[in-house]
């Protein structure tokens, strides 16, 4: 979120928010992300340029802001029954679904419009939270677990530096292969 | 690099392209990032704006090109004499300088205007070499080295993932961090 946007204000604004986002998503699935203009967003959602511009600043503000949103995952992870699964699933899936064509977009969106970097960090508090509940799920099992920067340094960033960096590199096992990393090399010792 | 780019040729299109970056490169100084326009690029470098959209396609590519031209290390990384200070120094440099404002300014360019992620995967190209020089050089000395993907997974990635999304948690120590769990948790085994 953008300071302006922050604060999720109730009532006509949040019509606007909502108004604004939707026809961003309509004419990004019509014409693709690149042709967008502020004018042809404000039309669509029925609102004035000068509105979006009042509210979000600029265009790539706006797109970081609806970027961020898709970003947002829709579900709690999956529960296997234990740690090990838990990780391997949710890295699998994670790295599917931002390694794909509308994931790059989201992140690069969500980081180019985002002077003060809270879009970024919304997205890494995303990563934070679903790894945070597989590894208290794990505690309450009883299991030994790794600390949640533990993962985030040597799961998470390793995906997402692959995904943005090195994507020739990525393979459906590389997922698998980081957690087997954590839980034979990374777990705290005793 | 574009493709477009990526020939590098000779004659009036390297001239071009030269005067294109460093017009660029002063206006951005003088100007700061947010200012720039085609125009006033062409104008600076002594070209038109359509030969700028013919070989960038748009001010994002070439800003995106730019960007990757400064990220290139300027010299190899220095020898201290031995692998674990050759990697604290080297990750300790890069943290700083990736996370300096114009650092980040220049990987959010870099990746935003980068369609087909060529710039990124050169940046993430400019680490591995330089890593590969410092593990190289231990080797030859006869020391115990990990492998190059093991540094960009575990110091590199989790750097660049801080700087990009979690810069509240980068602290000086943290690069040495990295480096010593790689030391004493990653080296090959035996």
């Amino acid at each position: 979120m953008t300071p302006r946007a922050a604060a999720r204000p109730g009532g006509r604004s949040a019509r606007v928010q909502q108004s604004v986002h939707t026809a961003v998503r309509e004419l990004q699935a019509e014409h693709g992300r690149d042709d967008l203009t502020v004018p042809q967003i404000a039309a669509r959602a029925g609102v004035t340029p000068s509105t979006v511009y009042r509210r979000w600043g600029s265009l790539s503000e706006l797109l970081s802001d609806v970027a961020v949103e898709r970003l947002r995952p829709e579900t709690q992870p999956a529960d296997h029954g234990n740690l090990r699964e838990d990780l391997e699933h949710w890295a699998a899936d994670f790295l599917e679904e931002m390694s794909s064509p509308p994931g790059r977009s989201y992140i690069r969106d969500a980081l180019s419009g985002d002077p003060d970097g809270s879009n970024a960090g919304q997205c890494s508090g995303y990563a934070v939270e679903q790894v945070t509940t597989i590894l208290h799920r794990a505690a309450e099992r009883g299991e030994d677990v790794p600390d949640t920067d533990t993962v985030m340094d040597h799961i998470v960033a390793p995906l997402m530096y692959r995904i943005l960096f090195r994507p020739g590199l990525l393979d459906p096992r590389y997922a698998r292969d980081l957690v087997t990393t954590v839980f034979y090399r990374l777990m705290p010792l005793p």
